[in-house]
Formats: C-alpha cells, structure tokens, sequence
C-alpha cells in the first residue's frame, strides 16, 4: 500500500503533518510518499526513514484560495501532486488536511466518481451511545439534490460496513420530524425515493437523535451535514469548558475532586471527540 | 393584558399546562383566558381564581394531525379558538406547547403576518459564553428564500433588542465558512442581500461559533434553523448524561465528589438549558 500524504495542507503544516506521518510509519507495512517543498519537510524528519519518501512539490494550496480555481492553476502543489500520483497508479490513496473544497474538487476533477456516482460527499463519523456512526455529506455538496442524497447512503453503507464494522447497516435520513410528511421540499421527497429503493433505510432521524446511536449511516446535504458537524462541535466544547469551570476554586477541594473525577471525566472526554 | 393559553397542546396537557398558568398568574397583572374541555381543565384548577377564565373548546388538535389540514377542520379547537381571539382583540396573545405546525399555520392563515413580512419564524433562544442568543427560524418555513432570511433577520433584531435587551443587536448568517465566497446557493445571495441591506449585519457565523456568544441573532431557514435546535439538544443531553456516569462508583467516594461539584455542576446543568 502507498500512501500520498499532503505535507503542506493544514493550519499546523508541516510539522504536525510529519508527526502524524512519523507515527503511522512505524505502525504500517506500507510506504508513505510525503508531498510538498523538501525543505520544509526535510527539517522534521529524522535522516533515517525506511518508509518514508519525500515527492517534491512547489506550490501549496492556501485555506484560503478558491477550490477550483487553485486546482487548476497550481499544477506544482502538494495537493495535486498526491491526487495525479493516484490517477497514475504511483499512490493508492491520499491524506491531506488542508483546503477542503479543493481537495473536493481536484479528487473530482481528477478521478472523477465511480460509475453511478455524480456528486462527492465528505464522510464524518461522530460518537454515540452506542459506537461510532457516520454523517454525509458533511460539506463536499452544499446544494445536493434527491439522488445525490440516494448515492450518499450507498457511499455511506459501504463505509460504515467496511469501517465502522457494522453489519447490514442502518440508514437515517436526517430530517426535522420522524413522519416521512415532514421536512423541506428535498427531504420529503427523498424519503419517498429512500423508502422506495434501499432495503437497509431505517427512516427520518431527528438532530436530538442521532447521538442515541440508532442509525449507522445519516444522510444529509453538504450545507445541513456541515453545520451538524460544527454545531455539535461547538456545543461539546463549550461544555466541556463548563465542566473545566465546574470544579470548586477552593484549591484544597479541586484537588480532591480532580482525583475522585479524573477517571470518569478523561473517559467522558475521550468519548466526545 | 389578556394572554390565551392553549390548555390541550403539549405532550403532558392539560395538567402541566395548568400548572404554568397557575404560576404565573400569581405573578403577572394580566388575565389568563384558559381555552379547552372545561372538565379536563377544571379538575387541575383550585376553585378560587381571580385572574383565570376558562373558555371552553371540544376538539383537540393532536401532535400528529396535518397543520394545514387541522387548522381547516378544527374549527372548534383550543388552538383556533386562541388564535381567533387574538383577531377578534377578546385577547392579546397566545400560548401554546402544542402543534408547532398547527400552530405556525393557524396564526399564519388567521392573523396573517405584519406587512412587509412574507413568511412566519421560530425564534429559539439558545445559551452561549456571552448570554443568550436569537437563533431563527428554527421550523416555521423549511424552504425560505433569499428574501425570507433578510425578514428573519429583521424580526431577530426585533427579538434581540425587546426580548433579549441587546442594544444594536448583530445579527449574523449561519453558514459553512465565514468568507463571503462559502455556502450553499440560497447562503451565498443571502450573505449578498444582507451585506448590502442591513446595518446590523455582522457577517456569516459557522455552527462551531455560535455559542460563543459573538451574534445576537442568528439567521438561517427553517429546516437548518431546527436541525441546529435539534442536535444541540441531543449532544448537551448525551454530555449531561456522561456528566452523571462519569462519577465514581464506590459509593463513598461518589458521595464527597457529589458535594464538592454540585454547586458548579447544577450551575453547569443550569446554563446548558
């Protein structure tokens, strides 16, 4: 297996990039190509990597540029480089955390989807009560219409077997009620279309739902699944701050709290993350 | 004052219902119209009230009749009758915990809505770090144009100075990304229409920021507006819930971090609401 791996994308690249490709190195049995300007990438690593090679690259695709335009001007980044070295067989797969829009649009541009498949979707698994599930499109198609919708649940069947290890999969489809009557004009028709067409749909689910655990797959828009995705986010880490605020000031007591708390509280953040 | 009260409409009416009434006409100088079956009200109030009218009602508008449909059938139920009163000026505002579809329609099609308005909207007030914050509409149109989120916008300012107290309320475009360039199709014109048409307008806000309490009104339609409402309830109840698990179960060492975190907890259970 070969892996592309962005170096330049990111708001802590490279640094943190070469952590992360460090670490997987001595943990997998196959190579990882580095991608992006050689300096830079070689003054993280160590002088003696068995299988890790850097791929110059000279430009970088900024957070900020504009997705299509950047892929098709910046022929020479890193982001590029990793896609066309998958089109060509040198790499099997690519990791990048940078641009996100770009890199939706350069793997579209690029490979294109597979057959029966016209829009991509961002895969995001988030934690349950009952294991881990996944939400798409979490911001790869905003504007997403009733058969992408269709082609998200497929997609995201397949991951959450594959994955998630989840057997016959559950697929919800994240709407503002439970009866298939409700919601906007997208969803009430594609929950006929779901209903009609793909054994495993469980169904609407409703937001305060999804963290019961109930559904494997939850099907949304780019727009909905994105602002799912940062909402909760929000909501968690603030409340995780509250729970930092929540100990006493009295230093004696905290002290004691922290001890008796401290298994309980790492577990409880470990599981919303 | 004359506030109508919807006594059938809730999951727990008429019971928990005419126990808010009561309530609060020991505290308010108005008069309370109860609407609903006089025997199912009757048996939940004391027999001396000064300030609570009961007006009877047969028919019930249930959690899961057709909005449109209902508010064209049910000619004699409580939530009509209020509505209808509000109209007529026997009374100057409703109350109901029933039938949120039901109820948007009613007023809707009975006292339509303030000129220049086109469209109803929910205003959720959710906490943040700085207080509370508008968010709306959070169900009423689950298709809103362009046009419809710059009245939203303006009905949260409404809301945010009157009801919150925010002087100069900002109101903000719930959106994935804060460049003006980001979003879905119906985003990207309203960021355009808002920019250019209101004062107050503070920008796009990403779903990650809005509890940190920077925009006092948050504008999006109304089936994204009820999935944000949604998933927030779901992921704070999920952490509450992790909260409570997340003490010791040595009974003893329970009992000393129950003491030591409760008042920071029930402070924490408090402002998570």
């Amino acid at each position: 297996l070969k892996v592309a791996v962005d170096a330049m994308g990111g708001d802590y690249a490279p640094a943190e990039i070469i952590k992360g490709v460090l670490e997987a190195a001595s943990s997998i049995q196959g190579e990882i190509l580095v991608i992006g300007r050689r300096d830079d990438i070689e003054k993280h690593l160590p002088s003696t990597t068995h299988n890790i090679t850097v791929i110059p690259a000279a430009e970088v695709i900024e957070m900020h540029d504009a997705p299509v335009e950047a892929v098709l001007r910046k022929k020479d980044s890193s982001l590029l480089k990793a896609v066309y070295m998958v089109r060509d067989g040198t790499a099997d797969a690519i990791v990048t955390a940078g641009n996100t829009g770009a890199a939706a649009a350069a793997c579209h541009i690029i490979l294109r989807c597979l057959p029966g498949i016209n829009r991509p979707a961002i895969a995001t698994t988030f934690p349950s009560k009952k294991g881990r599930f996944v939400v798409l499109d979490s911001g790869a198609t905003p504007d997403a219409d009733v058969r992408n919708l269709l082609e998200f649940a497929v997609m995201g069947s397949a991951y959450a077997e594959t994955v998630l290890g989840k057997k016959n999969p559950r697929v919800g489809l994240l709407n503002i009620g439970e009866e298939a009557s409700k919601g906007n004009m997208l969803t009430k028709e594609a929950h006929k279309l779901l209903s009609r067409t793909l054994p495993n749909f469980g169904g609407n689910v409703e937001g305060k739902d999804i963290f019961e655990g109930d559904f494997d797959v939850v099907v949304c828009d780019g727009f909905v699944g994105n602002v799912v995705l940062k909402t909760s986010q929000g909501c968690a880490e603030w409340i995780k701050e509250l729970i930092r605020n929540a100990f006493p000031r009295n230093p004696v007591l905290k002290l004691i709290a922290y001890r008796i708390m401290k298994p309980g509280l790492s577990r409880l953040m470990k599981e919303v993350h």
